[in-house]
């Protein structure tokens, strides 16, 4: 499918500030940005770099006081990988690659070091593979509320775990935990979610089994197969929309995805979702 | 049943030391101590007293620098209330009495005011009263693993359902914990425990039912209908059976319980138990 | 002194609910009220009781749904004992009376257990006594910023600390860890607060020191002679002024203490403050 | 100067197991590996990789059951940059290289988003630079007691922090979580230290500042000219000398440094070090 996606951002900066932008689409095997536009005003020097580790596309320049508006638009052709879930096992520890080991690591949200026990007791009698990170997401839809303002910035997977409540970035978190816990890589994914209601930035994570990337969005609330991809990273500290240094207060916010050729009747798909190798 | 209870406990001090210890039988309505001796050596001048709010009988002295020895020794008639457990139900907020009422805080180790919405989902939909409560025992019993050395002096409830594991002190705190979050009054009790193999200080804990305290041990290692009570209160930072102050190494630590008149054959009580209306 | 003080509280209950307040003015040895008065609209069964441990004055009662009001006013003569700071000393340990013991535990919100070897290095080289509580709160003061929002109902002494941030809840908390774990029994104190700007109900800590209890207000925001006891207990978990069980919104919330002869000229004491022995 | 460094692992697998080991000499600008052995017993097809951000070299292999040795021997070559300190300052944010930015993201053990504010009343006031870190290092060396087992796995920097003590490992996160909160980028560092007693592996924390990594050991129990770097990573997460998945007991460990030609008398350096550009 063929996407359009694309943000208004609007800030008011009370004093010179960096500002750091983390919203256009990547570029992966299965997601090509046919063509895409960013704008700031007022026109400003900007630098544009990717992220060395993961590609993320990612803007940062000076500017204020006064207000800041970012504009981008993208249509990206988007052909994700498909597969039966349950032929999708996992990847023996010994025969991971180098690259994929870090996201094995505890990191700043996730705290899989002590889920151990507790993931190997849920999840750990589960068939290996696809289906296995699926019962987690399950777990996850089953036990824990969406609840906006239920998490803040410093929100961890302990904490939601125990408030069974949280939003997508926090339920996101949640299933990496569980997944490294298990000797499962998994990364944090922010996207532009087709079918999100309503529009915005969504969190959802990616598992690596069977030699790829796989797609899991555990609170069930966008297409699977119409996640675009902005930003992918050990957790939601490494992988922000935006960010400051300096004072900003947050204006309008206007976030979209539509798909070219929408079809006539939306099916949800049961397929495994991939659209990275690497 | 009358129960012989009793424990030798050793220590080296360091120093000139304060010594506390809360190691005698209370005497509740349904416990009475038909006769008890504490020995200290060196022969020492002891202070005892009743914790106000809860009765514990705790003794001071100081002592030291040099060996240091307790032996205690009691014979305990011990007449527990009974009845049947679905019979009793859980008393409206708005009729609890205001002694209880602090039973019902979040304490040290009882983080109650966090699991308010676990609780709701996991046991709200349960019929109310002693049922409601072994739910939560089941529950602990079935996703805690029972493993020495899994916690220490700082762990608490959040902890112990994070790491899906504790000893008994941990399964009382996040039964009370749960208990409070339900809007249950729940307090942590220690115990001479009954037919617990191997013998030690034990802890379970008591939730107010329908006016009277009743006993839970989501451990299930000991005879619900056979915990001699020693101290109770909010939890495990209340009732200690031995605390110091100075520089004292725990040496040799025997503690024993013995029906006078066993039962022939055991069979386990299915009642409620309850030893105390206060 | 004779203080007027009262509130006038509104809410907007969405359902049958339990309501509970502790906003009387509570009798000390030198805290005596002279006459109160308290309403709630709409007329009606209200349940008085004072908490058995701590004194504290609360009603109860169920109402709902719709508007509920509480007005309370009451004249209170004011008599704090005053000593000079530096004559204060500690009360060994060893001659702690039992009543006051509880208040040497960690509780909720403060974690002194996890404090013991920060409080040492820090306060343990101070001559024992007022001046070392003193010496705690102006660490705190010279710390810890006062800033509204910074802390929720969750919020903890050791939270406090990582933040250096809270409001004077926290103030309070990390004032009672910091005695505790030095072995000084300290206690939470809710209190109309001469001189505090706005008016609103305060929190501020008492430190039991030679055979009293002293206040100690480490936000240094309200006159420590002019705080009017309303509840005390272990933290902010047993003394809240409003508590509900059910749906209600707050509304508008007015409190007030006005001197009923105010001096020309305030000048601020230096005296050790205390209003109870017990 | 040149370095001979190595270390003796034994285990004992008591099933087939995966091990994985960090121990080897990395090689950067400033340090090249002049020859290195490593042996395992018993023999095994053994998998070398390097990560590829940090360039850590790992091994890793399948053993077991039965014992396992690791044998390691390097001659180093190591001639770090020396700068003078004060000459040192920060990169500013906008200017700072893509590569080293997630080393200012919070991690599992650098809580650096919970400090900021901490971080900016007690440092903020520093000159930039060099200095300021060795402020931070200073700060820690004065606040927190070096105390064998007074942290595990799980410690993380605002547990340090509470607890005022921890052992190197702890040191550093506590000095990457303050750099990281002022917006220095900061990383982990395991080492091989010359004169630190006993001889073991040793952490270290490595500061972005103009233009290169620079080395701070908040211990003060190595030399800092004499570090001869195994592997970095975001903390210690990212950097384990040694990982298992499977039933591993470990046995002897040895490790040790010695310089070539150690000088006659050693005198400290008080110059800034570094051994790495990126």
């Amino acid at each position: 499918m063929q996407f359009k996606v694309g943000c208004d951002l609007a800030y008011e900066a009370h004093e010179r500030s960096l500002f750091v932008f983390n919203v256009q689409a990547s570029e992966t095997e299965s997601q090509t940005v046919v063509e895409d536009s960013l704008t700031i005003t007022p026109e400003l020097p900007i630098e544009s770099y990717r992220m060395p580790e993961t590609g993320n596309r990612c803007i940062r320049f000076e500017a204020g006081p006064g207000p800041v508006t970012l504009r981008y638009r993208a249509l990206v052709d988007h052909r994700p990988q498909r597969a039966h879930a349950s032929d999708i096992g996992e990847t023996p520890s010994e025969r991971l690659p180098p690259s994929v080991l870090p996201f094995l690591y505890p990191s700043r949200y996730c705290e899989a070091d002590r889920l151990r026990h507790m993931a190997a007791t849920e999840f750990g009698w589960m068939d290996r593979g696809h289906d296995r990170v699926q019962g987690i997401c399950n777990w996850i839809y089953r036990h824990l509320g969406y609840i906006a303002g239920a998490s803040d910035a410093h929100t961890s997977a302990l904490d939601s775990l125990i408030d069974r409540a949280g939003v997508c970035r926090d339920f996101a978190h949640l299933g990496i935990s569980m997944c490294r816990a298990l000797g499962i890589p998994a990364r944090y994914a922010s996207v532009y979610a087709w079918r999100l209601r309503p529009a915005d930035f969504h969190a959802v994570f990616e598992a690596y089994l069977d030699g790829r990337w796989y797609l899991f969005d555990p609170t069930r609330q966008a297409a699977i197969e119409g996640l675009v991809r902005i930003g992918v990273g050990r957790d939601a500290a490494e992988v922000a929309f935006a960010d400051f240094i300096g004072v900003v207060d947050p204006g309008d916010m206007d976030v979209f995805i539509e798909a070219v050729e929408p079809p006539d009747v939306y099916v949800p798909t049961i397929d495994a979702i991939s659209i990275s190798e690497r």
